[in-house]
Order: structure tokens, then C-alpha cells, then sequence
């Protein structure tokens, strides 16, 4: 693993690539949110819409609104995709107006089926144009990344040769691309082959930044992103909750079943378990999907959203800064049979309360944990366990206060103990 | 990628794993087909029970019953989880009278927390009986897996540290074990951390047989297989559907949302994918999880259940042996811009039908192709895009037939041909 970065950047495609293949269009206010929301957690570069033209994909008539009402940090780049000259004339006249991108997606297949199936052209009529539009947004001063769909094999046709992805590499490299991106747009790839298909193309072009954006149509999404990593790409593609796939337009499917990108939320959770620096926190990660689940009013496909982040003992203390509204402490298990002295009443509470929370890190000794709103049930000896975990209700900064509700419940399932708790920190 | 072993053999942990924290109880008969389903598919090793009490999990009362039961070819291992003196007692009995198992698994945990949640039991407590289950099974002539839960970490506790299952390993090969399971229970597992434990575990323990049980809680099943598999691991876990996790009884649960074994379906593709030989065929395994499916009552976690398998061109001419009852000839493209000459009536459809099929491999020259049932709506030619599929409807070896549903669509998405047809093979 000498080749696993240190850090990564994730571009968050959610606005663009997750909302294309989605039947119901979203409120332009609910795309914004979520990519303010993106901005707020620290995405550095984040894929904000696509110019095709509204009339194949309804969900991006409000392209431009989008663009003219987000946050707009320095530090953040935003994408945008232009399948056609049309879409970059009216990128270049928001850009004029000040409310553009500052990196455009130009796209090609390296399947001419998928090409046809896609923008309805063969390479012979889709590249003269396509070079056209990586010369004018070069021109207007936007860095343009050089999508190869289908890299790694096409839904319509089968295998795709490394040489013509080789070929279109050089050829988006000879139009003024500033970036390669190697798209597995329906989920083709292996991680041997990720492998083999990256290590040759950073081989044949050293210093050329190559993106690697899968899809987790078969499950194999974060395997193919551990194989890029391991690859030393550090340019990763993503979305809120897996969504993504085909265009939602009357073409014919040439898919099936999941198309989603890979994860965001995953994909974060992975890389920072790893020790690979995101800059991201996966806790905001996940409300970010959980927001996007809102908005789409539906369950999506993020595994982390469901079962929260990896748990780890804290070195820190347990502090009011810790606590994040609504956040909940992971359950925590209690053996009476290793306790010296039984415990009963409130002090029984205070003891459950603060041994539980010990097990997520260091409990500071004077903290004062309030009971008044939990009474015991019973004692707790002999080979009692108890099983309990916390949900965050209240954070008071300036009290110095938490409020939490705590459930704790015997080894047969009963509830123990329930109710709220308050904690003031010193 | 030097470590990646050629061949792997999959435990199929469904009947087991798969089903212990399903609220339903599966009726036997089911159980008992999909084992023997799995047998005729090729896995050579079965996890096809646990002996846990009948009172604490209702779905294994009838584990003998399943083991009289199933087929029982001497190739294939069966595999049993014993968690307690008296389930070895059952046990060694079915196995006096013939229908045992070949392995049994031992359970402990890495982290206390959890043995205490799952077995309601210390170390001190849970390690004396555990030896002696062992050392009866070895002298039974059992092999017996030492089965290591948590030890990626612990949803109750957070780390585990190496040495506790380094420890554990000694402990368990002192008292007669023939291979060690690093179980990732509740999904803690990162792909960095996997090759770490297990390069360390093989340098520690040389020639120990492990066994790598990922569970896909948090998305990252197939990363940590490819980890695994990258350190040389040949034995993998897996579930049909993605199906397990925490016993359904009445306990606290101590994880939340998904936590199931990786997915059967999906490990077995990515991994034929990658070249490295399960014995096992993906449509095959794929059909079985849908199997599980109906069982079940449900969708389960499958990807490759819902896309299907990964597109690949064939160098084998089309035969009847390659078309299977109820599969799907994927998606194939054609354009009329390509052609010299412009096809009309049933000329046209013998042609989109050839040229259909030849996507996927080559199409023998003399195969007939009977078109009757399907009637072109229009002509076929200027810039016109036709996307076709196929259904197999029957396969008829003694008249060299097949017949095909069909389905060819415009990029409007407007259907173009529909009907049946019949291809008679030389």
C-alpha cells in the first residue's frame, strides 16, 4: 500500500451526476441547500449542474438559478457539465455575469455504442465539436476535465481497449484538457483492473491529474476506489447517498437496477477511517445525506447514514464541544458481575450513566450528571448487564449544559432505566 | 497485487449467519433448498446451521431436521456454529448417526463488551467450556474454526487491539484449532487496517489457515475482501442477498441498520471479475439469490441481483448452450448513420435481430432466423438509433431452437420491434 495518498480531494457530484437520473425534479431551493450545505462541510470541489438542454432533462431547467444563488467561497471550485456549444453559450454568459464555474466537464465515451446510446452521435461527429467547446471554455479561462465514460467497460458493447482510452487521453490532452476523468459509468470496473488501467495511464502520462469517478452499480464502488487509491489518484468522485445513473430522459435504459455513484458518505467514512485526510467530518457527511434523503423522500443508498460512523474511544475528554444536537452516543455495555459494590437508586442512575459514557472516552471526574428525571427499576447485581445508549436533546453553551435522553435496558431486552439527563460540565 | 491468491473457496454463510437475525422463521423446506442449491451451484463449503438454544433463537429449532435433510456429497464441507456445550452434545449425536458436519465454528470475541452482549459472558467465563468444545469436537474428528468476532473493532467498546487477537489465536491453536476467523462483525473494518491484521497474522502465525468474514454494515465488504485477498487470504465469508447480523432475540441490539455478511452475489462477481477462481458461476449464484428472495419475502442487499452480471463479448459463437431459460441477452445498440443500405419489412428484422445478438459474440452464419412474430413499424435508416434486448422464453435442445422475446426501441424511447422469435441453430 506505499501508494495510498495522504490526502484526497472528493468532488461531490450529488447536484449533477445524482440528480440526472432522478424522475422527480428537485425544488431549485432544496439543490441549493444541499450545496451550501457541501460548502459549509468543506467540499472543495463540488459538480453544481449540468447545461443539457432542458427540454431532454427537466431536472436542470434551473441550471443558471442554481448558479446564481449559491455560496461562492474562493476555495471551492464548481463544476459544471456541457454536453453541447448551446449549453456553453449560456455557461459563458453566467460566467461573464460572475455567477459561472470555474471547471467544466466535457464528455465522450470510449464506447461509440454508449456514445450513440448517450448523445446520440459516433466519434467522427461528436469530437469536432466536443474540441470546440474544451477550446472556448479554455479560452474564457475554465479548466476543463476530459471525461472517458465508460473506461472500463461499455453496458452495450462489452470490453473497452486501453488504447482508446489512451487515444482520447491524448486527444483531450492535445485540445487543452487540464484534467483526465475515467468514468465507469455503469459499474463495469474491477479492482484489478482499476488498477491495471490506472497504473498504465499514470505511467504512459506522468503528471497528468486523473480522476477516478465509479459507479456502484455492483457493489464494487469503494473496492474500485481502495484499487485508485492504491494507485495514488487522489482526484475521487462521489454522491449523497449512491444516487446517479442514467439520464433521466424516454431513451432506452441500458442499464438495470442501482446505477448510483459511489457513496459520498461512504466513501468519506472509508477514506478517513484509513487515515486518508478528507477534510471532511463524516458526522456532517451523514447529515448532509440524511438532508438529501429528505429532499428526495426516500431511503438512498449510503450504508454510513444507516449505521453511523466506525466507533473509537476518544483520547479527548468528554466535553460540551463533543456533543452535536441530536447526535446519539452508541450503545455501551454494563456487567454487574464486575462491579465490587451494588448500586441501587439515584446513585445506581449516576453510576449506569457515567460508566456508559466512559465507554466512549475519559468522563471528566467533576462532571455533575443530574438524575432527577430517571428512576431505576430495580437493583443491578449478580449477572445483570445493561445495555445503554444516549441521544443528544439539548446542547446549552452558555449553561455549560447537555440535556440527554438515555435508555438502558437489560441482557433480555426490558428497559431499565429511561428518561432524561442532565449534564453540567465544569 | 503480487499476494492475489488464484483461487479462493467461499463459505456460504446464509442457512447460518445469513438467517440468524431474521425475525421470520424460514420454513425448513426452504432452507433445505437452498443449501442443496448452493451444493448443485458448486460452493464447497456450507455454513448450514447453528446449534444455539431453540428458545433464544427460534430460527435454528430445527437445525437437525436441515442436517438429515440436505444433500451431502462428499466434496462439500458443512459447517456448524456451536455455541455452547449442550448444541455440541446434538451435535456429536447427528454426527453418531450420519448427518453432522464436517467443521464446526467456536465463537469468542476480541472485545469483552461483546461476548457479554452476545454470550452473556466473560472471558474467565466463556474460554474454560469454549476449550472443552474444541477438545471434544477434535477427538469427534471434527475441524474446528476458531472463530475470533470483533476483531476490527467493537460497536460497544471501539478498538481491539492486535495483541488481544494474536493472543486469542495462540490460545486457540493450543487447544486443537484448524483455522482462525477474523470476524468483522459489525462492519468496524477499514481496507488499511485488514491488510495490517492480516499481514501481521500470517508473518505471526505462518502456515495457519485464516478466514476472512467481513460484514458490509458500513459499504465496505468488497474493500475489505480485496484487502484480504490482497494479503493472500483464500477462505471467504459470505451471505446470499448481504443477509445477517446480530441473533434475533430479545437483546438490546448493539448496532443499528444494515449489518449483514458481504454479499454472496457480489464477492462471487467481483472476483471471477478479477480472475480469481471461485469455481462458482455468477449467473448461477445470481439465480440463487433471487432464490433467497422469494424466500424472504423481500429485496435484499444483492447489486448484482438488479444489474446483472458484467458485459462481456464472447469469442464463442452463439449456441443453445449459451442461452438459459428466463436470461437476458443485455442491451445492444445499433445505428442506421453506420449502414450502407437502409432495411425495411422482415428483411429488417432478421437483420436488427443478427445484428442484435452479434453485440455479444459472434453469430453463427447459418443460424435461421424466424421472424414472424414480429412486424417492423417503420423503415430503419437516416440517423435512426434502434436499442434492442432479449428474453429467452424456451430453450428446446431437441429441436435446436430457442425462443427469444424481443424488444428493439428508438432513442425516443418509442418501441420499434416487439414480439417473439424464434432462432433454429444448425
Amino acid at each position: 500500500m506505499i501508494h495510498l495518498p495522504e490526502r484526497v480531494k472528493i468532488c461531490e457530484c450529488w447536484a449533477r451526476d445524482g440528480l440526472q437520473g432522478e424522475e422527480q425534479v428537485i425544488p431549485t431551493e432544496k439543490k441549493i441547500a444541499i450545496i451550501n450545505r457541501m460548502v459549509d462541510i468543506g467540499f472543495k470541489r463540488i459538480e453544481a449542474t449540468s447545461f443539457a438542454h432542458p427540454k431532454l432533462i427537466r431536472q436542470f431547467s434551473d441550471s443558471l438559478e442554481v448558479l446564481k444563488r449559491i455560496k461562492r467561497p474562493p476555495e471551492v471550485t464548481f463544476i459544471a457539465i456541457i454536453p453541447n456549444d448551446k449549453g456553453l453559450d449560456r455557461l459563458l454568459e453566467a460566467c461573464d455575469q460572475g455567477y459561472g464555474v470555474q471547471e467544466i466537464t466535457a464528455i465522450l465515451s470510449a464506447s461509440e455504442d454508449h456514445l450513440l446510446a448517450n448523445l446520440e452521435r459516433t466519434f467522427a461527429e461528436a469530437m469536432p465539436p466536443l474540441a470546440d467547446i474544451v477550446k472556448r471554455s479554455r479560452q474564457a479561462g475554465l479548466r476543463v476535465i476530459g471525461c472517458i465514460g465508460t473506461a472500463f467497460g461499455c453496458p452495450l458493447a462489452g470490453e473497452v481497449p486501453l488504447e482508446k482510452i489512451i487515444e482520447l487521453t491524448d486527444w483531450y490532452l492535445d485540445k487543452g484538457a487540464t484534467s483526465i476523468m475515467l468514468g465507469d459509468t455503469t459499474g463495469e470496473a474491477n479492482p484489478r483492473q482499476v488498477r491495471k488501467v490506472f497504473g498504465g495511464m499514470k505511467d504512459r502520462f506522468p503528471g497528468v491529474d486523473f480522476i477516478a469517478h465509479f459507479h456502484d452499480t455492483r457493489g464494487m464502488g469503494l473496492a474500485n476506489t481502495l484499487a485508485a487509491l492504491q494507485e495514488g489518484i487522489v482526484l475521487h468522485d462521489s454522491s449523497l447517498g449512491g444516487m446517479g445513473g442514467q439520464p433521466a430522459t424516454r431513451r432506452p435504459k441500458y442499464h438495470k437496477g442501482f446505477a448510483g455513484n459511489t457513496c459520498t458518505e461512504d466513501m468519506v467514512l472509508m477514506m478517513e477511517e484509513m487515515g486518508i485526510d478528507t477534510g471532511l467530518d463524516v458526522d456532517e457527511v451523514i447529515a448532509a445525506g440524511l438532508m438529501a434523503e429528505e429532499f428526495c423522500g426516500r431511503s438512498l443508498l449510503g450504508h454510513v447514514t444507516r449505521s453511523g460512523p466506525v466507533r473509537h474511544r476518544s483520547s479527548q475528554p468528554l466535553s460540551l464541544q463533543n456533543l452535536s444536537l441530536n447526535g446519539e452516543i452508541p450503545p455501551a455495555i454494563l456487567f454487574a458481575g464486575k462491579m465490587k459494590e451494588k448500586w441501587s437508586g439515584q446513585a445506581l442512575v449516576g453510576f449506569v450513566i457515567r460508566e456508559a459514557l466512559g465507554k466512549s472516552g475519559p468522563v471528566p471526574d467533576n462532571l455533575k450528571i443530574s438524575t432527577e428525571g430517571v428512576s431505576p427499576k430495580e437493583e443491578f447485581g449478580g449477572r445483570d448487564i445493561l445495555v445503554t445508549r444516549f441521544k443528544v436533546l439539548a446542547v446549552q453553551k452558555e449553561q455549560n449544559e447537555a440535556i440527554l435522553e438515555v435508555l438502558s435496558q437489560k441482557a433480555n431486552g426490558d428497559v431499565f432505566l429511561e428518561g432524561k439527563t442532565s449534564l453540567i460540565f465544569p
